[in-house]
């Protein structure tokens, strides 16, 4: 039987679940995978919380030179996070000979080309199932099930915490902060919530996972950015009452005009599949010209989910000699080799406050026809006194034309303020 | 650039679908994939389909012998369907030493053993995404992608000819027949629709999806089935006024007391993932201790669908020098080796038409509880003139206990018949 010697770099939630998985299943993988797989040491400053998951005193190693060195290490698996000390410790596994299994986004979508490079140099695998979307195999059905398709678009809800804040924004009504202390009390989102609401976190995912889909690198610098902390209940309420939800997508899409990645809240139809995805789960829908429409869903966080993509890394690495390395020049900031749509389009919601005289209407309505906007459905709703709301539906426009509009709109005298701007995927 | 010589035994549905992504994508695979994928050769009696397909007349060969001899065939790819002479074609592409990979459920829920056997003897891959839910990767999300988990459950509507024909039979209150005619016009069935409509083709693809997610053959033998053909559209109704929307589902649970794998008309909530997917959509939802719940959805069949996830099996091939044959014996029919549940606990939703007595509904529930069997809801509606229709839905029974309690709820002078009997999954 194949003996493989793995070692965990970090014993927090993820490390944890992966040290759960496979010292309890051993047994299980010999019988179903042929493999005998032992942890052979960790590294994990908190002594204690090593010891307090099972890990023997003389398992855990005193420094990453002692992890490297180790000749009955095959495969080393970085589960600390964030891009240092975790680039300089990937990097030196890869150099000296060992296979990298890694969940880190930040650092993948950050460093891939670093990574890989070295990984090449020694022909050692550098796997990340586990960076995106959790324990759904959403890497794996990109490279290994989708292959046949030049794939047209990838969406995603591919943040638990932002997905279960505006579920609860929807369902109870609750505002932003309300929703956001939830989120914290249960541990769905951190003590400093930013990476997830601000979006990051999503945008190094839909980075990593439009790359794969579009065979090109997609930077960071490349993705468009928006999070979810400047979203009002009336909105979600208002959208709602004309059939649609709002999540936070990640978007990516490939058309003759080039590529088109962004993060942002986005309006989908009631019907949508991805709009019944709610709380903490994730779901990525992707479209292929061979295949059609596909959706995986399931939990995109967690000790064990992430864990269960990790050790999946890991046997597969173990059963398989040849090693993926991408087809694309991923080198480049900028990234000059791909083509990059300049300015995208969409539908837009778009929410004013208004001073309530007759033609107010008329006036926002000529703004639009100017920015050369076609509208699909306006909603007038009496606010306070001598004030209204509209809600404008665009028809699909260029995002630049918008933001011209919406200027204009903003500085004509009867118009109070925009207050609810979303954009639109259907 | 590595090269790679295919052949396609069958140009059919599915084997045009192959064709055409081969020579279309020829340029694609080679930047994407590093792979040049040749079409060396077909097999295809009627000439003026392949010729009407593009193949020039050089490339049809003449018999198999042809195929299999010829050196710069690599993978043969066999989308001929039925048992014979797929079969015997497959054992000569494997003892000459070509790698396989077929769509043909039923040849290898029949015969994956010997095929396997073959394939492990020389040393070459056999691989079967195509055969089960078309263009949906779930035989390489089970496995590549779930490895690290014990599947507790398996649940899928795999058969998108079923899945129509309930869908309209739902949406617009069509019966049966009407509904089948439809799927027939639209070719979502065949003119001999029995494959389809009597579980046979769930219960192939079930019995190979069950046995990966289980690993530990599951044959056919050891399915239960169960068609659709006898559904009345008023249970459907019904169901759906109290919250169930009726599937046929592929169910495969693994627990203590053994393996439970079925396919049969079920219903499942409103709210359920699978509730929502409709017409000839198909979707797998899967539990692991790991991971928790996971739903792959797309298009289960359809030419480019289905090429696409042949092509995929081809890439991944022609990638990889490592083989997969399955962990378990699977060639024990009858497969004394493995536990099997002797019977099943389910759910039940029970329609009687009953003569509009005083007392019946207690003659009912009385047999209900001789036969152990706890009622969790009763509806009565009036229906003709004396009688009544009574809904009765139990908590969880076994089958057996069930299957006795309904003979003698027949033999009751009061009750004209039992009308409708369906298992209930949530």
């Amino acid at each position: 039987m194949k003996k493989v010697g793995v070692a965990i770099l970090g014993l927090g939630v993820v490390g944890g679940g992966v040290y759960e998985i496979l010292t309890e299943k051993r047994e299980y993988f010999k019988k179903t995978q042929g493999l005998d797989i032992t942890v052979e040491t960790v590294l994990e400053k908190n002594v204690e919380r090593a010891l307090s998951r099972g890990v023997s005193k003389a398992t855990i190693a005193a420094n990453i030179e002692e992890v490297v060195s180790n000749p009955n290490v095959d495969i080393v698996i970085e589960v600390m996070g964030g891009t240092e000390p975790a680039k300089s410790f990937v990097l030196k596994a890869l150099m000296s000979g060992k296979s990298v299994v890694t969940s880190n986004k930040e650092l993948f979508a950050k460093h891939w080309s670093e990574l890989e490079e070295e990984a090449k140099k020694m022909n050692v695998a550098l796997m990340f199932e586990a960076s995106c979307v959790g324990g759904v195999p959403i890497i794996r059905v990109l490279q290994d099930g989708m292959q046949a398709n030049r794939i047209k678009s990838i969406k995603g809800i591919i943040n638990g915490t932002t997905n279960y804040i505006l579920t609860k924004m929807a369902e109870n009504g609750a505002d932003y902060d309300t929703a956001l202390k939830e989120a914290q009390k249960l541990g769905y989102a951190e003590f400093d919530p930013t990476a997830d609401v601000e979006g990051f976190d999503a945008t190094y995912k839909i980075s990593i996972l439009s790359s794969l889909a579009f065979n090109s690198k997609v930077c960071i610098e490349n993705v468009y950015r928006e999070g979810i902390s400047g979203i009002d209940k009336d909105d979600i309420a208002y959208g709602k009452s004309m059939g649609y939800t709002l999540k936070l997508l990640g978007i990516g899409k490939q058309s003759e005009e080039g590529i088109d990645v962004r993060v942002h809240p986005t309006f989908i139809k009631n019907e949508d599949p991805l709009a019944s995805v709610s709380d903490s789960f994730n779901a990525v829908h992707l479209v292929g010209d061979s295949v059609g429409e596909i959706m995986l869903y399931g939990r995109g966080a967690g000790s064990l989910p992430t864990g269960s993509a990790i050790v999946s890394d890991v046997i597969f690495a173990a059963k398989h000699s040849e090693n993926y390395y991408t087809p694309f020049k991923n080198n480049v900031k900028g990234n000059k080799a791909t083509k990059f749509v300049s300015d995208f389009v969409s539908k837009y919601y778009v929410r004013m406050l208004v001073k309530d005289d007759a033609g107010v209407l008329a006036k926002i309505s000529g703004q639009f026809a100017k920015g050369d906007i076609s509208i699909k459905e306006v909603k007038q709703m009496s606010s306070e006194e001598n004030l209204a709301e509209i809600v404008v539906i665009t028809h699909p426009a260029l995002e630049s034309a918008m933001q011209k509009t919406i200027e204009k709109i903003v500085s004509l005298k009867e118009v109070v303020a925009v207050k609810g701007f979303i954009r639109i995927e259907e």
